[in-house]
């Protein structure tokens, strides 16, 4: 919670954060252009299910799925989705430094993103990667998190990612606290919580794998905000704080998981990629016959400072920006926020936890009404004041080519039980957190507004 | 815990337990006989793949599956296994008579037991039975799982069942506290713990599904036992009771799960049951060329008292009796369980917690060395009175035949780190209990066992 307070560092660093920010992104010189899918290097087609896949084996590889959701307002559908089995590892070093925890951040370049640099958290890399499957670099830092049992464990957890693009992908997000002295290479900055939650209120500069790492840090001790007192800042310490006042008791919120993960039943399977119902291939992409959605592309990409030189690979790439949105409510004195409970084709367990709202608003043009979610047009004219936290940021720009969201916090009006309803409970952040410990309950969408929320801790953004 | 220590219950019963349970018995009067697998009434075999499915698309299926685990002792093979995706209720009802908690059990009998009737949960539903696909009679007690928001929940939790036989099978374990009058129909019966514990050292009458529902039971407060003292009893309570004195932190046990599903990496496909290599078939059966593990066979099963007056299943019969033990030790004063963290082909989200041996011991017969458990000889060579629990159980009679496993608690000799290595840990009761608010971390036999130490607790056992 200091660290979270805390928005100048006293370690000593040789340059601003935008300095260092660009010229990390002079050094980089990622250079990434269109490709045929055909074209991709070292990509092969399978010649019966038309899967894309690394020549390698490894990486990922992009398939066809089949979907049925006999309850969910589109019973079937048929779309490509990334499967990618292995854990791979977002590891965020921490350090204390002059009585305040410190985070050894990165400056990387991936080719998704529109502005190719963004602030990563110490090690982003899969399996493939730090197996050195593309015989490049060896991933820096790793060494710590392969021998974590020296040092202190602060979050060690499997999270998944997007569930409507990822088939059952898992990371590893781990939070690890040194003693020891370690030298920040180049593209390597150590900032408090508070440095890094002032960069998340700019447009498309904390990328998603720091947004996540950090949802899963558990935020300890008051930190000198006063528990006590009213407002907006003092409701959501009080929130952070797990202190009574919950409007649902853990007990209860479980239960009401297990009832959708018991009931809500979609189940997946395969389906050949050029045979997908709906999908059209052309040499450049697959998309949807509406033109909505998403489509898988190619991409080559030269790259400075990156582990290899250059690759191709597929990437998926949305039409539309998403908005995603959490309703938040003081009630009793205690903020809570209002999560969904919804399954996605992807999901290893079943049903998580989601934000109030999540979609691409222009989707629903080609989709029944019942699809579109409740809360989006309170969302969509949520009052300036109602609104707490409004930044766009990008999803994992190593798969995804310009996914960008919008990340709102939003002060929900009215009666809070009126607002709930079978798939909507309200959470103190406490609560949030506690669930955090374990796999599968909170879905990536909603991890990154968690780390929304707690930036909203900081003293300049009150 | 009060309930746990009661043995002589003040709820007026016609009958002592063993007349109400021979009665039931009586009327049962459960016949089941063999059959030849395609002789399966309202069963079809899929005529490409060869699964074996119910005609109403419910109930289960049996098919083929393809595992690989190239870190495991057995990098590759083949197997039948049973495909049940919906998740059923094991359903426990809960009332207070007299300051003590009741639970309402059933005598219920199941075609798999060799004795036919065990003492079962309250509901013990598929979702096909209680939707009733088989047209017959409703399930008793069923509403009040339905409608739990009037009720106290104590514990609602998806769990997975035998990963080596079912695939991604998990069921809803609740125990519902109600407040109204019940009135207990003629196969039920209200029980303290301590009464139900009582049976637990009977052979074969305490079933799976009980001890399951069981083990999700937080066991709360001291109930009367002194917390100081010496001796097994006391370190016992202190386990259960989440004192300080835990060898392993939280954090600790959970990074070292997340590290063990990060990296033992097990993949599965599906296979034609008739194309497995290694396997055989028979009109009767689908075996092993090796004699070992399972088999597949058929049974027509007549009944008296069950929701429908006779039906056809394949089931699943074991080849030996199998040896589920767990390690207990004191350590500062403090009884923990030696926990071993493994993968199996049906789990859903990977590694779970496991007993510290769980095995048929003649499989190893035709197994690789490294296949056989560390501690397997340890606990076949227990002395006497290192033995505090030792009983032979079924396991779920509804799918399995005369699947016989005996269950053991042995204290542990020798140092306590010694015993522990990459893939075991010592665990505190209460540490245990905390995992399973969740789903996914420990298995069904490690449940069992749950149950099994938490009967050490009633007075006549100690």
């Amino acid at each position: 919670m200091r660290s979270a307070l805390t928005e100048e560092s006293r370690v000593h660093q040789p340059a601003s954060f935008s300095t260092w920010f660009a010229a990390a992104r002079e050094r980089s010189g990622l250079q990434v252009g269109r490709v045929e899918l055909d074209g991709l290097r070292d990509w092969d087609r399978d010649p019966r299910t038309g899967t894309l896949r690394h020549r390698s084996g490894g990486f990922f590889a992009v398939g066809g799925l089949d979907v049925r959701f006999p309850s969910g307002p589109v019973p079937h559908w048929q779309q490509p989705i990334i499967h990618q089995p292995e854990a791979g590892i977002l590891g965020l070093l921490a350090r204390e430094f002059g009585g305040v925890l410190h985070f050894l951040m990165q400056a990387k370049a991936e080719p998704g993103n529109r502005n190719h640099l963004q602030l990563s958290p110490t090690v982003q890399a899969t399996r493939s990667n730090y197996l050195r499957l593309h015989k490049g670099r060896a991933v820096p830092y790793l060494r710590y998190f392969q021998e974590r049992s020296r040092h202190h464990v602060l979050a060690d957890v499997l999270q998944s990612e997007q569930g409507a693009w990822f088939f059952r992908k898992r990371n590893r997000n781990i939070v690890l606290e040194v003693t020891e002295d370690i030298v920040a290479g180049e593209d390597f900055r150590w900032m408090t919580l508070g440095q890094i939650y002032r960069q998340l209120e700019a447009e498309d500069i904390v990328n998603m794998d720091t947004r996540t790492t950090l949802s899963c840090l558990p935020l300890a001790g008051a930190g000198g905000v006063p528990e006590s007192g009213d407002g907006f800042p003092c409701a959501l310490v009080r929130s952070c704080a797990g202190n009574p006042g919950a409007a649902h008791s853990m007990d209860e919120l479980l239960s009401w998981i297990t009832e959708h993960r018991a009931q809500d039943h979609l189940t997946t399977g395969p389906v050949p990629l050029g045979d997908m119902s709906d999908w059209r291939s052309s040499p450049e992409r697959i998309s949807h016959a509406s033109g909505r959605f998403f489509s898988v592309i190619g991409v080559n990409v030269s790259a400075g400072t990156r582990e290899v030189g250059g690759w191709s690979q597929p990437m998926i790439e949305p039409h539309g920006t998403g908005l995603i949105a959490v309703l938040v409510k003081e009630i009793d004195g205690v903020l809570h926020a209002l999560m969904r409970a919804s399954v996605e084709p992807g999901y290893v367990a079943g049903v998580e936890l989601s934000p109030t709202v999540q979609c691409v608003p222009e989707s629903y043009e080609v989709l029944p009404g019942a699809a579109r979610p409740r809360f989006l047009d309170e969302v969509l004219s949520a009052r300036p004041e109602q609104i707490r936290f409004s930044c766009l940021l990008s999803e994992e720009g190593g798969r995804f080519h310009h996914a960008l969201n919008r990340y709102l916090v939003v002060e929900a009006d009215g009666d809070a039980g009126f607002l709930e309803d079978p798939d909507h409970r309200w959470l103190t952040l406490h609560q949030i957190s506690t669930l955090l410990r374990h796999s599968h309950y909170l879905n990536v969408q909603a991890r990154s507004l968690v780390a929304c929320l707690h930036s909203l801790l900081a003293p300049r953004t009150r």
